[in-house]
């Protein structure tokens, strides 16, 4: 998996992709749909290198792609989403890399041509990356459904399937938008417990869910199953995902068919998306600790028992007009109980087409201590326990201007690290 | 509501629109995506009248279209979706329909220049209407809920939030296919209630849902919920849906985040949208018995009390190689608890963004007489009660090669009848 685009000795043209603190270096390459934002027109496919944009649509025309694969992926950058791209295979996406990280390298002889297509990052607009046929949202943090699972049922926390099956809903797609997005604090039905009627209001527990999102890449037809080693071919990217939750309409509408208007009024990504490609030397084993059921056959794989994990530091901030920015949660996507090939394998094991652009999210990544909870619901033990911070200020659940931004980076020692960029988004009042 | 192309009176010079016991008399005008299983290229959106296809596309160039609105919407059929069409507004259905409904009456001076572009529904290939962008099942009969929520909690088969919130879930979208769908028994994990650990193989409790779905017209912004009044506006129209489930997944999958694996591996509709326009005389009053909660006032309006239910008769029936056909359910999409408005109204009342091509099912609709039960798994007592057919032989759950056929139809005194056509599927043998 690892080729000559993870050599940590590559440096690029872009000066600012060399600095080492870039979350955009040469050997990250990731993927997003954007444009100038004075620019008129669409937005297409393009690509990061330090604080830079590179767009790839244009690149299509000058005849630098070294093979046919490199040169049909890229004429999918025309594009203003990215299914295109996606709906091909992993070796069209690594030949785009591989020619993408020769004509940013320093000493390119690209480089002149190249040069006046870059613009800051600053400049630019995104948009989603693809049209997101379909949204599932798993539960594979067992620290999280181990501590949402205690508020509800103090003594029988983790049902009796966790451990079996790698829990998922389907989710709303509509309602995903990238980092920036604003939404009004949702209304709902919500029902005190000492009430003997709903009322109808402004959600009172508003909560945030630090999750790590991954896309879908080709598709399988109806009734064809994946085995575990063809899903991993099936990952196409990474991002970061916030996974906005309405804590006290869940709490009274999820029995018995599962969250739904608690989730469906926004849902936040990352614009860019991490490729599976540039993410091979952080994968890390993926073991159970003793005494925990071995996965079912067709979850399991040697690989996955190798590199199933992806060795990701997640991070969540809040930012509000009463607080400066301050971190939240923290944790790691390796401490998840399901692996990515696993949730992708049972999602298709009853023969359910995925299709490229469907977006997955791994549920809330909440870490074995109690600080690398993924959300308020959990830090506040169900709102109980507030968050006081620094100069006083406190919360609960999230107010009215709050802002939310996660960002995730993965690095390892002889590896260059490489970052997610951000999301952030805020909450607006209720309508009127 | 009702107009010029509700008249009784109104006949087609398509004869077979005339003969009193067709789905599609001139009255109904459904639309549908086809083509004429000998053409290559695309599908188009069509109407239905008798036996025959009228496709739509072709007409826009014959300047026939009284009015600017209903020229727009004949554009909009080109499209091999409904979605542009979808996204216009109900006036540009309404004079849509009323050209179509003047073209194809006895006399029109339109006859000639149609006659040529028909061709027999046998002749037709259908897909599905449009992309659904989301797909939202819900759970509208309280008779089903009663009933299969009695199998799992015999004391208290109705949960505290059934008669206050419509009850819904996200489903999966890419897996709805047309009338015709063959599809492969889905695997999956299940678990014995004496087993200590759970197994993975073929569904030994494959059953049918007899639903009514759905679609939305037009789009409202994230952020924008609706009123009921706008919640008619944006009902496009109805079909049949046969919602598959896995009851023995669904059993162990489901708790805490509803049903998955157990629903996405294949759903049916019918191939025919019937538009909101043709059920304007099929509209009844909706409403609650003595004792129950009034609806919340979002939820509840004048309009929805004299015309919020809509009298449809549904039936479903199996056919199989030892089981001639036999109709197995029969129920009325009156006897929901929740009408349309309610449904699409508190989906969109949290801010969620409904989106031209949605489709959202009712939920199973079952009657209040258990014969009207619209599953298998209420037919039988969850499995206990065999149904026993005139030759002899039984199902508690469905066997492979089973087909399952759903039809539907409006009948009303002094209006002619209108019928859904039919949605009928197959069930092949599990995958090796």
């Amino acid at each position: 998996m690892l080729n000559a685009t993870h050599d940590p000795r590559l440096k690029s043209w872009v000066e600012s992709a060399n600095d080492g603190v870039t979350d955009f270096p040469i050997q990250n390459l990731p993927f997003a749909s954007a444009k100038k934002s004075s620019d008129k027109g669409e937005c297409s496919i393009v690509t990061a290198i330090g604080d830079q944009i590179l767009p790839l649509a244009p690149i299509a025309a000058l005849n630098v792609a070294s093979t046919p694969l490199s040169q049909e992926a890229l004429e999918c950058c025309k594009e203003p989403e990215m299914n295109k791209l996606m709906a091909l295979t992993p070796a069209h996406w690594s030949a785009l890399r591989t020619d993408i990280s020769r004509w940013l390298q320093v000493g390119s002889e690209t480089q002149p041509a190249l040069q006046s297509l870059l613009y800051s990052q600053n400049e630019a607009q995104f948009k989603r990356p693809c049209q997101i046929g379909d949204y599932t949202d798993f539960y594979a943090s067992i620290h999280h459904a181990t501590a949402v699972g205690r508020l509800f049922r103090p003594d029988n926390p983790l049902l009796p399937n966790y451990k079996w099956v790698p829990i998922g809903y389907h989710g709303r797609a509509s309602s995903i938008d990238v980092s920036g997005q604003q939404f009004h604090r949702p209304k709902g039905q919500t029902k005190a417990p000492d009430a003997t009627e709903p009322s109808f209001g402004p959600c009172k527990r508003l909560d945030y869910e630090l999750e790590v999102g991954f896309f879908i890449g080709q598709n399988n037809e109806l009734g064809e199953p994946l085995t575990m080693e063809e899903a991993e071919q099936r990952l196409f990217g990474l991002c970061l995902l916030n996974d906005w939750s309405a804590r006290d309409i869940q709490a009274w509408e999820y029995q018995p068919l599962g969250p739904f208007l608690a989730k469906s009024f926004a849902s936040t990504i990352s614009p860019w998306v991490i490729t599976a490609e540039a993410l091979a030397p952080f994968r890390a084993p993926f073991v159970r600790e003793q005494g925990e059921p071995e996965p079912m056959p067709h979850l399991d794989s040697e690989y996955n028992q190798q590199y199933g994990a992806i060795d990701m530091e997640l991070t969540c901030s809040i930012e509000a007009a009463d607080v400066p920015l301050t971190q939240l949660s923290q944790s790691n996507f390796k401490d998840a109980y399901w692996s990515v090939a696993q949730m992708i394998t049972h999602h298709a094991s009853n023969g359910c087409n995925l299709m490229a652009g469907d977006l997955m999210g791994s549920g809330t990544q909440s870490g074995p201590t109690p600080e690398q909870a993924g959300s308020l619901l959990e830090l506040t033990q169900g709102g109980k326990k507030p968050i006081a911070f620094e100069n006083g200020q406190q919360r609960t659940f999230l107010n009215d201007g709050d802002s939310i931004i996660m960002t995730g980076y993965c690095k390892r020692e002889g590896y260059v690290r490489i970052g997610f960029g951000e999301v952030r988004s805020t909450i607006l009042p209720a309508k009127p």
